[in-house]
């Protein structure tokens, strides 16, 4: 016996009827606003490819961390997923086997943003009408597969069909951008831009850090062993970036520290990090002198700066040996931006022309520490929440802690961070009606004239967003 | 003039009507489904010998310190409430007069779970019908007290009364187990099982710990001067306790530090510190490294593993002195599980034999470390809100904040982790409410549907509880 | 086209019909209760010298660190809003070009206190009935001015107009106390009172602190030389306080941390402080060393003491440099108060004579040490959500997360702490009001009867801030 799908039209408004109606204006009107995703991990190879993809397993579960992990939590074991190895020993390899121990395990994601943002793909993307659950996963397995093979499933098709007014990708300084090449030459009018993330060129700890400054050196023609040759390596790297399309930077480090040295100790600390054997220390203050150096670079070239620090990458030893990084082991850590931001804010944070965008996986410091920030500098924009936080509860607590110091303003609407590409109108619409939710409330409680919430929804959803990243 | 005392059918469920309405449905459930209390400090002499309590202050006061830390607070002396000294030196010994003490600062639980508790023990096991205050105290007394002289208010009968299926105290590996042993012997049909909370064979700060070593390894006829010996001891006593019931063992420490070291260093260690004067440092490695020896001894013996960590105990030098411990003066610490935690879950934590049931007096590790680590980790559960986050307030953030990510499966249920007998029933009981307030926002705001959370109802109500302690 | 400005007589109230009908009843009975103001930076030169205040901006936005924080997180120029400057060079100094800037930025307050406390003081104190933007910015400029100018727009009309029982302002020790003396001599019946604020004789990182001390001793008469002679100093300023009206002091401290050290090296301290070079762990020590010394002497003198700690002060540099200190830029820190307390609370913590009233900036500590220390130690009480947290939701999360642990009655009322003359009632009134929603909704969901949800309504509106201050 099969249950209905529903996806209700008032689902994530609040139960009180008066407070409800508000929030159904404010989002009528914002629930069709083009999406600006301006910060995500798809492959731009889709969109240059424009390729079928291959099966509902590799699609939706593979993957998707979010999903494998919670999976993975009550003892299912990632080989029966299918996720690759390391060593490329065999995991499951039948994409319907992969599919049923999903749905076999579905109950699970009660009260999780991905059951919201699944049963959204399943209804509107592929028109599924019944729960997931063992009795229905060979329905959803059919029905998703023979959809993929039609070419109104193949990438471009549903970038247009989920009204994507821009999407930036992110890549290493390494990366040709073959791929963005491709999608621009093709005469295709979607805009997929890059972003420009040097992790793997500006953290000492990344394996195979001297082969890769060698490489970003060398694609610039610059000189690798000179401090001077390495910054301009980097001007121009985002120069390339920016010509495809780039209008920001993005920067995950374990922490927010950020420095800034003389320029004879920032040459003297590169040339220690250069040659490998640096000490911890050494580690992060090179990682934190170059978060300053990007700010001001920034400034020269106007890319907008993106800061995720503080998550313990791959916690679980065996799963990281075995499948790799990004298996759903990341924890976060406490976060501390008051001391770690000051040398990079005292140096370009009053500087009109930058506009540095700051995450945490650390809610304390919401109220605490960045609408403070946010609600001085001129810097300064709050990034939405992110991760294990672009959750329901997880808007509603970014509100309720940063709207009273930093206002509005100071933040910059939704990112969806994903490469769950199916997902991302979903999320998009998750944030637009909590945001509606949330000013619902104000209205309700006589906080906020409702002629100012509309302007606010819209905001929220669209203008924000595209201003503070120049898009 | 007396005022009418009042449990609301509605009580703790949202004022919305129609959430409410959700919320009723989804109790009506589980409202009498047997209690399953698989951690807690009820006293298995009252079990075993199934004697009358003696009167309602020695009940309801004297040991509750939920009940004298407010008053105290407030400046009533500890003496005047009866609590009994170190030095046994004389306090208040009256009950009537306490219990009016008591009654005449009531007002002050105002707002606190322990006056749910209370007015719930006061109505539904007593019978009474106006609030505790001033005027009403000696009504209270005398019709308590003369309860407490009747068969029916003998702790078997409460017992069965209550509806509690299963109920586990705590003990120290150095405890006989005669009170268990007594309730088994003597054919009543009631389940009390222990727990083995080997804190004092542990942890080196604890006073008399050499002697307690000696006692432990005797008891076991092991050599208490080998670290194999030790271990060997912990294996009898463990069993011991499996014997009488144990399906857990529960770990109070300072901090969810954990270590993992090679047997030489372990043993090597543990010579320093049987031996006292082992330096902080060297204390603490001990307890890291006992949590992992006792989480692959869980893998072994199937034992459900308890984790308390961080609070700062008997805060109160003067109280401590006069007093001693567990006299309202514990103060919770910041949380960190995250390093913490790596060693012992790197050894042991993919391992399906192993549940790890973590607690925190730090929420802000419940969205920051704990539901990311249980949403990843197949070992790790997240208990339920404990000590001074057992109340209505305390339940919903714990929803809130960890369903996200770690969804309901990863939650263990309930737990009273209570001295105060009569208080059970009414701690379920908001626990029960609390959760199905939570399901019901979830159903009204669409985000879960209504058959869904009528078994996730029953789950957090009474199925989790049980797979996840094994019971 | 301008657009009504509206108080919505609910504003505030939950949106929940119910339980609105039971905040406004609850609401009504303390409305217009006397204001109790017993901690807060009103110039006493105000009421001694009852001038007219100047003009609009000089008197809403010039002083007011909440509203050109926020205009200059959005890149408006300290300078153009005629913020003045440390080395005296000009800024603008017309206060309509700087009010209309203002207006043109004014929806950056949406959703914050500021445009609640702003709103109020525009309709209430003001009688403007549009809201204000670039469109009205002139009207509201004229109607403000034209008011200023009249007799019932001086301070001690003000006063007498706003309902204020008692206010207290808030002095160093250095202050010779004119304004109070000469607010005395004039017969006026407004009760204005200092506090001993004695940060800048009791923090050696304060500039001139060598010099304070010299003129805090010459002013009493006591040897600065010597430690005891410096005691005696504190003990003659605070009796000069007293005789100023004065029941509390208040320390603005970079952390809770407090000491005890033994007499000799207690005034050993002193006098490696007293000669400057003292290192930063000296400087730590003694004024964790004061704050016991200071609470001793409160155990003395009854002066009730207030603890402020942990904001990084004047974060952003070039601000600091050009505009001084208090300028929008100072930013929370992580609070601890365990390890920190315990010396001073083992000393005097049990004393019934001494109330020590603590804030926090981080709220994390709430429910995790303030809320479990309140509701243990007879010395402790709560201050009120404080500065960044004064506002609609921090209110909310403040009893959400201390009202459990430490009940209502160790808490302390509402404290304006502002230098915005105007905008006293209305903070007041958000107080009240979100104090009485958080009462409506125990009362709806049947946590508290509704005749003690009106007890404490006027407790907290009233009551407690008088026993608590001993005004």
């Amino acid at each position: 016996m099969t249950r209905p799908l529903l996806l209700h039209p008032d689902r994530l408004f609040p139960a009180d009827p008066k407070t409800r109606g508000v929030a159904r204006a404010l989002y009528a009107q914002v629930r069709d606003l083009p999406i600006i995703s301006p910060h995500g991990h798809t492959d731009p190879a889709w969109f240059a490819g424009n390729a079928r993809f291959t099966d509902p397993a590799s699609l939706l579960i593979v993957p998707d961390h979010y999903v494998f992990r919670m999976l993975y939590s009550q003892g299912v074991a990632l080989d029966r997923l299918g996720v690759p190895t390391v060593d490329g020993s065999a995991t499951e390899s039948d994409p319907r086997a992969i599919w049923r121990l999903f749905a076999d395990h579905y109950h699970l994601f009660r009260g999780t943003p991905s059951r919201l943002w699944l049963d959204w793909v399943f209804a509107e993307v592929f028109g599924l009408d019944v729960v997931l659950e063992s009795g229905t996963a060979d329905r959803y397995y059919d029905t998703i597969d023979a959809a993929l093979a039609t070419d109104a499933f193949r990438p471009r098709a549903l970038f247009e069909r989920f009204g994507i007014e821009v999407i930036a990708t992110t890549e290493s300084p390494l990366d040709p951008l073959d791929h963005h090449r491709a999608i621009r030459d093709s005469g295709w009018g979607g805009r997929v831009i890059t972003a420009y993330r040097p992790d793997p060129v500006v953290d000492p700890d990344t394996p195979g850090f001297a082969d890769n400054l060698h490489r970003f050196c060398a694609m610039a023609g610059e000189d690798a062993t000179s401090w001077p040759g390495y910054l301009a390596a980097h001007r121009f790297h985002r120069a390339r970036f920016r010509a495809a399309g780039a209008t920001s930077t993005d920067h995950g480090h374990p922490s927010a520290t950020t420095a800034d040295l003389p320029p004879q100790a920032a040459a003297a600390l590169y040339a220690r990090v250069r040659q490998g054997g640096a000490d911890a220390a050494d580690v992060e203050l090179f990682r934190a002198q170059m978060l300053t150096e990007m700010a001001g670079m920034s400034v020269a070239d106007g890319m907008v700066m993106q800061l995720h620090p503080a998550v313990h990458r791959s916690h679980n030893a065996a799963v990281l040996a075995r499948f790799g990084r990004d298996k759903g082991g990341d924890i976060p850590l406490p976060g501390e931006f008051v001391a770690g931001l000051k040398p990079l804010l005292d140096r370009h944070g009053n500087d009109p022309r930058l506009t540095l965008v700051l995450f945490t996986l650390d809610e304390d410091t919401y109220a605490r520490e960045l609408a403070p920030l946010a609600g001085h500098w001129p810097a300064l924009r709050l990034g939405p929440p992110w991760w294990f936080h672009d959750s329901p509860e997880g808007m509603r607590r970014f509100r309720q802690r940063t709207t009273e110091t930093a206002g509005f303003y100071n933040t910059v609407g939704f990112n969806d961070d994903t490469r769950a590409f199916l997902s991302i109108p979903a999320r998009h619409d998750v944030a637009r009606r909590m945001d509606c939710a949330w000013l619902a409330q104000l209205v309700a409680e006589h906080r906020l004239p409702e002629d100012e919430a509309h302007e606010l929804a819209r905001a929220l959803a669209y203008d924000l967003v595209k201003k503070a990243y120049r898009l």
